[in-house]
């Protein structure tokens, strides 16, 4: 049920002709209260879209009562023109609603670098019919590349968080375009879902990285309209948060373009998490590797390389690596042989042990692929 | 007629059985003098291969005889048993052409993880005859996937260098597998000779960005035999040296795997040469828009998400993005139609106006292709 499964918000999905491919690709997700509390997390990119910098002015003081996202054109590096097409959508979503336009949050994603059509956007806003069985077709209308909706249910006591989330390619560094809208009925005010909102996301999709690239229009969006009455505890509340990205974010690399493979990368015995991040994301990035996994060659030679380019602590010569439960490497030589390794499955597991500490981390990313290549180069985004 | 065209040196190539495909695996150079200086830089990988480590030792005291390279194995992660190897290779060139093993330098390409075959080596090296006519064949035996030799020479007035080459995928950072070796019978010892390699690699070799991905076993050597008895200016000879290592990086990039574009990166009007460098290289490793040049779409956007992720000076709405000549972004706003681009040539040049200060570097990559993939999903290396 996606957004709307929470008490207090309505929703709906439509098609208003801003996708070449067609399909839904304008959704608004309203928060009807008693509580407007929000927190937001944005992309750490310096080049922002319209969207984002419209809505980090919204979110500035805690308060949201809507969000309109569109699908079919990214609105950045769209200069002046592009901005006024946020704020015009923002203020024909507040008159809709009857809200005000400070109180509304826009995302947009698809190709950079063009105008947006906002007669067509206007037109969608004004036909628009929310409702408490909406949270289907808002999942519908932010899809890109994305071969399925993502949506999850998270179940507290007396409380509960729903949630969509889109995103295919362009997953990384500090939320990659990713956009998620959370919604809860929980009765808690911005700064306390500010907090379990960025304690989440920097264990959960600050974790996934797809390919590498830092899209410029990320966001995702906690709202809570305190329908349920109930101030669950902060741990559980962040919990319940982190539980619901990390469904998210493991559908979006489920669904990342052309992927054939899922590769969890955990590295153990890191002197610090920081480290163990570093670790997991170089092997991460590394194309060598990831077009090896794309092979079924468990080839530990290039996780090694990739480690070696870190600044974390450990002797290169005495980690070792495990693909798929078989270690590989030893202390830095050949350990168990590498024909041991089946790389047929989907999901691949990387143990990387620097023997350096206590701390751990998980990366999430996915094999280099032809569908991939051909995604990207065929399909202008 | 690669390194043997400067006087003083002889080399010879010759197949060991090394490669599992056959063909020339073992090149030997050696410096008959009067002088036997040089220089070598090596990858900044912490993970290095056996072969870097011995002749990190050899370089030490600036004096080198004779380098011995081999592909069909990098030697790398392998232990001490192949730091064995790498020793006793050297003892056995040592032996074969009269000089100390401690002046040999020792570089391997290939497979990380495995052990070379020390009886074929040792053969190799016993049956190898050196002559005046050798660079060519020299130059085929340290291929791996390359597609063609690399060769290079560069006159002076009264001495000359003479190079070769390999490398195709893992090109990157700083130096990345790159084997090269220079050669040349100017008479300078080997200080001179470094600071003239540094300075050449640095704007050459370390801003080749093929791929991303660094190698265990880079090793970019450059030896001296004084045969000419001519001392040249060190500023002519650093020239030359760039020149030479210029043309060699060109031609890595020019047959790097399954590529299908040459892309120039030049980044002008930066605050410092480090901006205008981390990026041309942020915007060479971003993934969607290398595949977007496969695709013959000059999708500028990428670029400039690319660009976002950096560190550097400059004002995301206030930067122009040429691709192929056609300023497609002006002050961070659509410029000219991108219809106007043509990519179909193998070599593309894309130009980032930071407008930030009076610096300049270029970065030169490759596209991401099905081919890249292919090359490096089904070849272990």
């Amino acid at each position: 049920m996606s957004v709307t499964h929470a008490q207090g918000f309505i929703a709906t999905g439509l098609e208003t002709g801003l996708k070449n491919s067609g399909g839904k690709d304008l959704a608004l997700v309203q928060n009807l209260g008693p509580r407007n509390a929000a927190a937001v997390v944005f992309t750490s990119n310096r080049a922002k879209a319209n969207p984002i910098l419209w809505s980090q002015q919204v979110i500035a003081d805690g308060i949201v009562s809507a969000i309109v996202l569109n699908s079919g054109g990214a609105n950045c590096y769209t200069g002046s023109a592009g901005f006024q097409v946020t704020h015009a959508t923002a203020e024909a979503v507040a008159e809709k609603l009857g809200v005000s336009a400070g109180d509304v949050l826009v995302c947009s994603t698809g190709l950079i670098g063009e105008q947006l059509p906002l007669d067509k956007i206007l037109a969608g806003v004004t036909a628009a019919t929310l409702d408490a069985d909406g949270g289907i077709d808002a999942s519908l209308a932010i899809m890109t590349t994305d071969s399925k909706p993502k949506r999850s249910v998270v179940q507290g006591d007396g409380w509960s968080i729903g949630g969509m989330a889109k995103g295919a390619g362009m997953l990384a560094p500090a939320l990659a375009t990713m956009l998620v809208v959370l919604t809860t009925d929980a009765d808690l005010p911005s700064s306390v879902l500010d907090a379990a909102l960025r304690s989440a996301t920097r264990v959960t999709f600050d974790r996934l990285d797809s390919d590498g690239c830092m899209s410029t229009n990320d966001q995702v969006s906690l709202l809570a309209s305190g329908a349920s009455g109930v101030v669950p505890d902060l741990s559980e509340f962040t919990e319940a948060v982190t539980a619901i990205c990390r469904d998210l974010a493991l559908q979006l690399q489920a669904d990342a373009e052309g992927s054939s493979h899922d590769i969890a990368i955990e590295t153990i015995n890191a002197h610090s998490e920081d480290d163990a991040v570093e670790v997991g994301r170089a092997v991460a990035r590394n194309n060598l590797f990831k077009a090896a996994v794309f092979g079924n060659d468990p080839n530990w030679g290039r996780v090694l390389a990739a480690v070696g380019t870190t600044q974390a602590a450990f002797d290169p010569y005495a980690i070792d690596v495990s693909i798929n439960a078989v270690r590989v490497c030893i202390s830095g030589e050949p350990g168990e042989s590498r024909d041991l390794v089946d790389l047929t499955p989907r999901a691949v597991s990387v143990l990387i042990d620097l023997k350096a500490g206590e701390r751990r981390a998980t990366i999430w990313t996915n094999d280099l692929t032809h569908d991939y290549v051909h995604e990207n180069s065929a399909y202008s985004s």
